[in-house]
């Protein structure tokens, strides 16, 4: 079976629609889909942005909220609500879907991106994650070995050239492919 | 008959990818389209940025032209150019657009991407722009008066809260409506 990395940050806006339509088109499609957080922070820095560019450019994070809204409608997802603060501490909520695997992962992404965007709640906040995920998840995304898994998917996306989410790459013999933003997961499903 | 207004500057890669579609996809949708140049120099200095986004951000530039490359094929275009320098210096260009009416702007326009990103012409040449828009044109771009209905059509483009091209924006009882990149063509003109 063919496979789809699926590259996403839980503060990611775009992110929470590609996290809500991927399973169905990637199944149709025959491709098996790998759910890799990493964070967009260090890569953001990396290109001198101390935050999201949706706050560094206002009118482009104006616009932001208004092409949300018109994507989530056509997909059926509820309005999106703004977080406050946004973007969100994704630090643990990223952690806890490190900490996590297979189905389960992708439950808790889900999840916790409708927490997110549907809801408006805060995901750095423990009290919230901890129904979407269990204590277990929960205890684990504060080990020494999942913040470290978490640091080094960060470093992979960047050495991959991922400059924003979500991104997908899949892998041939003629090498590596990106492909970046929810508007463009179904080529990159039909190119895996 | 319903209008959309097409917001883009000649040195604007994506706004070549809806320049060479936007006539049929709009006749189809039974929608006029207004061809609207202005310079994105300006909106993108008002940003902090002192050339293209794709230039400032060099993973970004990078995966832009592979991504513009697969757009280009998907849509029957030649595989783009990436001219040199880049972006073009596209003012002279803009004013001839701007100095041009109608039907003769858009297929000027037209003409002007396609020496642009399928042949990588210096689009900032005046002896690349007179066999597309003749020399009258030419003329008529270094007027008072067509340079000052460019600057005036930058600063309308701001003052909407255009931040990129190509956008495109259309009006309503409700208001205007702002979408940005070729990807929301098809919307905007369903929406007009």
């Amino acid at each position: 079976m063919r496979r789809l990395v699926f590259w996403f940050d839980l503060a990611s806006t775009y992110s929470w629609l590609s996290a809500m339509r991927i399973a169905p088109l990637a199944e149709a499609a025959g491709v098996e889909v790998v759910w890799r957080p990493f964070l967009l922070g260090p890569i953001f820095r990396a290109q001198g942005w101390e935050t999201s560019p949706f706050n560094v450019y206002p009118a482009k994070g104006r616009h932001m909220w208004v092409d949300l809204a018109r994507q989530a409608a056509k997909r059926g997802l509820p309005p999106p609500v703004r977080p406050e603060p946004f973007p969100a501490r994704s630090l643990l909520a990223c952690r806890v879907a490190t900490a996590l695997e297979g189905a389960a992962r992708a439950d808790f992404v889900r999840a916790c991106f409708g927490a997110e965007f549907a809801r408006g709640a805060d995901i750095a906040d423990p009290g919230v994650l901890a129904p979407l995920c269990g204590d277990a998840a929960l205890a684990a995304a504060e080990t020494p070995a999942v913040k470290a898994a978490l640091r080094e998917a960060t470093g992979e996306a960047m050495a991959r050239g991922i400059f924003g989410a979500p991104s997908f790459t899949a892998s041939s013999m003629a090498g590596e492919a990106l492909w970046w933003g929810d508007d463009r997961l179904e080529d990159a499903l039909a190119a895996a």
